[in-house]
């Protein structure tokens, strides 16, 4: 049985800053939880690496939320959610969310809007797009969803240097966004935390016909449905406390975080070794 | 004493595929030499990394080759040679190359052709530029020179992931150099073993006064003159012997180690846990 009310902090991980985007909605949205925020910013990109690399990685995060007492931890970052929410959820005694099937949920919706069946765009890391998850999940909803999927690899190293509205970031959305041009999408989720960053630029690359889904909001949503069911919610006027704990030194995260979140305080900020 | 004859490889690492433009020089200059590769793919790149992740990285691979029994290390990477190379001489029982000195004394040269003192650049990652191993190297060589540095982040996940030749490259490239042109360089040490990759798009951005010196050439002078002294080089006529170690997946090192040093058999990498 779930108790009542539950002062313990919610764990939200990501590989690197990404996954701030999600906890700006998190935070938001329920200003009575705390949360514990982890980015692996030692080994950040997951992306690029393998389902076995990127599980292992994201167990020994787990872990280390864990014993820091989270009551239910969200995945922020998509890669980790495609290749290692399964192996989480066996190895967590807690709630696990994943950024995956909200996203999957929303575009489902947005895909029937034009009369089925739809037809719906993923962009994401290689990984994620080599995992399959997003057309699994989609077809778990609606099977006559149409899915194309397509990896954007250099986007999550533009966001981090903070290349965002310059003519050749426009060049490489564009090239990179091409093969899609002719899919008459419907919707397309922005499958990687770091996307909704460059959201104005592939807005303008692909048309206001194409619906974008950034999975935030839709993962607010789930972690709504989870507290006061599997999750038992903060007592309400709780402080809140919000904490950040990184793999590498602080200040390269602190700077970065500041383009998602604004300012984040020196003395909440620690560095961990997994 | 060093033996007058020693058959076992030399060990050379990188954080990933950069330090086959090394190799490549090494085994062409070498051919009785077996080498054994390291790219530490899981954890690539070091150069966004701090100080204190980078040395720890450094002699955790340098174990893994101790192991394997090589007789002598070349750290082909730039960022681990700039922040580990004095930790792993510490801790190594074999002798240490970096990439750092040989690059720093080929500029040097260079740049007192048109007269002294003269004005050397050097571009970087932003944990090379941070560390400030290049100024200090040039200046040990010679006090008068001009050093100006520069990181470019963003040039390293553009050759990961094959954009050398695209518009969108140059317009980079030329924005990220920007603050060099006013500079009159004699000379530009390509301070990351990954652009070489990018030579001729630098080349004709900087133009034809400035000399680009790509460190993998002094490299296999500085082994040729350690070979015989405090290495023992391998019995005329071995048949060499290559391996490639690599922390993640072998795919997609064997797809991008093509760019660099065409096909790589599958029997000889393996993957390693460090």
């Amino acid at each position: 049985m779930t108790p009542m009310e539950d002062a313990r902090p919610i764990g939200i991980f990501d590989s690197g800053v990404g996954g701030l985007t999600v906890l700006d909605a998190l935070t938001k949205r329920f200003p009575d939880e705390s949360f514990i925020y982890l980015g692996d910013t030692a080994r950040v990109p997951y992306g690029t690496k393998s389902a076995r690399t990127v599980e292992r990685y994201a167990i020994q995060v787990a872990d280390c939320l864990l014993r820091r007492g989270v009551k239910g931890l969200v995945v922020a970052c998509n890669t980790a959610s495609a290749l290692g929410l399964a192996a989480l959820r066996v190895h967590c005694p807690v709630p696990v969310l994943g950024v995956i099937e909200p996203g999957c949920r929303v575009a489902a919706g947005l895909s029937t809007l034009r009369g089925a069946p739809g037809r719906v765009g993923v962009i994401a890391t290689r990984s994620t797009v080599a995992s399959g998850a997003y057309p699994h999940h989609l077809a778990m909803l609606d099977p006559r969803i149409h899915v194309v999927s397509l990896a954007c690899p250099l986007f999550v190293p533009l966001v981090e240097e903070g290349w965002v509205e310059h003519p050749a970031v426009r060049l490489i959305v564009e090239e990179t966004l091409a093969p899609l041009f002719s899919q008459h999408l419907d919707a397309m989720i922005l499958g990687c935390t770091h996307y909704p960053v460059l959201k104005s630029v592939i807005a303008r690359t692909m048309g206001p016909e194409v619906m974008l889904v950034d999975s935030s909001a839709a993962v607010a949503e789930d972690l709504g449905r989870y507290l006061g069911h599997v999750i038992a919610p903060a007592p309400p006027g709780t402080t809140r406390r919000l904490e950040f704990l990184v793999t590498d030194v602080a200040d390269r995260f602190k700077e970065t975080a500041q383009r998602f979140i604004g300012n984040v305080d020196d003395e909440l900020v620690e560095m961990v070794d997994l």
